[in-house]
């Protein structure tokens, strides 16, 4: 039998922490056997919640500290002062080998700048990005960045579409999945620049014969392509800007039912149907930003969710754990040799 | 009386041109009394359309031409030799007094260019914008700019800011519109350089005491602003996303109706009432998209559209005229004075 997998929970992050995450994770235990937990936090809090579970108590472990960071410390801020913290010392944790991964609903600028700072970016690659994956008319499609980069050099994107790739394989289990380059207007001509150089560098170097090219907004949700790659700027207003969109029609929809009693029949009748729906596009099944390009596996659950969105946001990180993708990541650096498009050569294209 | 209002009509613009730009001419007639119109394409297709409704042959001209720009042409080849093309000769009509306003449904970057060439921009402004509205759960929001331009300094989103608000108040009637800029995260610290510039700009200069300030992706379908100010390639990316989420829900929304018995006479019985859901999110209701910033109203409809779409493009461009839009940009601009936000003086800041 295999050794448990352990997971670092930074117990103080989110609006509703630390209940939601101890009920967060005693609901992922019951998915994922082989599991135990490290909580970082207020043990005066936390155990209380813990001990209300049996399952729960038997796998976990408290490492009491008394700071957190709040939604509203600078990055630097946190990162410079916030050493003792629960979301720092979870951090640590994964990086002295203690813990198999790190879940957090903390303030993601900080987790991203920690994460970055304590764990390092993997070989060959610049930057982490954020990435995550929506519900699209063929499937699920995953998009990055989604916020950690606000500029990017073509090298950058590449590197994410690379990262992506690998993540539609080991994770969504695809086996030659398509990758796009978010752009507007699908004609050669149009776009920014760094968007131009990566998709010539992704053509030709990374994906031979393989890469889709351009793909525009509307694309994400028609499920073009398997792997959306954008910076983190635009990704970011895409991600949120379909959030916002989906919230306009659930409401149309629900003030169309309830627009006279024969629509509110109609309802009824339809039920079980918008159950089904509901569960299908519930945004926490898409709760869990991976940080992808680090040197260990490191997962942002939304701040605002609740244990049924801390869960997911679990098995996310066990499933990147299982399934060995960091070092999937490595070798396809490997197999591609050559540095990623170093900037000179991206200059030069 | 007043002298009836001139419209000039690439008739060869559009997918299912000119067919479908006669039938929305002939649609537009119907709802805006005083125009007439001049149509520029081929006179052996266009004529034996318009003869079919004797109302809008009493007010049509033809001016035949047998070119026209295809969608496939780069903006930069159809200003040199598009000369004679249909889209030309209609953006020409409205520089030489000929027509108060021009539309067409033809390659939307031919006709930026084109239209900025012929026309030139208003004195003040630097770059023409691509505006539109939008449906949000509080009624009506413009978006800018949607593509025009892909880069943007701090000054030109000052700008597109001040010609949405004035677009808010000439068109949607609001007294006191809202502005907000698109960026990540609503902290001051986040953000891209240009978009902070320019919320500093519009908070002391442009908008004092009335700036709403940064916004992020969800905020535009929550209508939380009246006005969304943004760079073309973001704009672009967010209004292409928010169109491909809504036909994701729409076809959700089928699915569930069909996935059972009980489902399909639900649906029977809210059939009205999802009717007006319809008629309320059709994307031919919001279609026209102005070109805001040019001496001369300029509205590129959808090119996918059909009469019913193309119609409403005509009379968006019919109420930027009768509404003076661009003397109400003029005296805005005079009004602040200084120059808006010269480039030496952005990057001092």
């Amino acid at each position: 039998m295999n050794a448990p997998l352990t997971i670092a929970l930074d117990a103080m992050g989110g609006d509703f922490a630390p209940d939601m995450v101890v009920a967060g994770a005693e609901r992922a235990r019951e998915r994922c056997p082989d599991i135990d937990y490290l909580f970082f936090g207020d043990e005066g809090r936390i155990a209380p919640l813990i001990d209300r579970h049996k399952g729960l108590k038997a796998i976990s472990r408290i490492l009491h500290t008394a700071e957190s960071v709040s939604n509203e410390t600078k990055p630097s801020v946190a990162l410079r002062s916030g050493r003792g913290s629960s979301m720092r010392l979870a951090i640590d944790a994964v990086s002295d080998g203690r813990a198999h991964c790190v879940v957090s609903a903390g303030n993601t600028g900080a987790l991203m700048a920690m994460a970055k700072f304590v764990l390092k970016t993997l070989p060959g690659i610049d930057r982490p990005a954020i990435a995550s994956f929506f519900p699209t008319l063929r499937g699920e499609t995953v998009m990055l960045d989604l916020g950690a980069n606000i500029e990017c050099g073509p090298e950058h994107l590449v590197q994410f579409a690379l990262m992506g790739a690998v993540f539609a394989r080991t994770v969504l289990g695809l086996q030659e999945p398509s990758v796009g380059l978010l752009n507007i207007g699908a004609e050669e001509v149009k776009g920014r620049e760094a968007v131009k150089l990566a998709a010539a560098q992704l053509r030709e170097t990374t994906f031979p014969g393989r890469f889709h090219g351009f793909i525009e907004g509307n694309d994400i949700a028609a499920g073009t392509v398997d792997v959306v790659v954008t910076d983190g700027f635009t990704g970011n207003v895409a991600l949120k800007t379909a959030e916002g969109t989906a919230k306009l029609y659930s409401e149309f929809l629900r003030r169309t039912f309830s627009a006279s009693i024969m629509a509110r029949l109609g309802y009824l009748l339809a039920r079980n149907s918008f159950k089904k729906l509901r569960k299908r596009t519930d945004p926490r099944r898409y709760n869990g930003a991976m940080f992808l390009g680090l040197q260990g596996v490191c997962v942002k659950s939304h701040g605002g969710t609740d244990a049924v969105g801390f869960a997911n946001a679990i098995c996310v990180a066990v499933d990147l754990v299982k399934q060995g993708f960091n070092d999937r990541i490595r070798e396809e650096l490997a197999r591609l040799r050559a540095p990623l498009l170093p900037e000179s050569k991206a200059a030069a294209i």
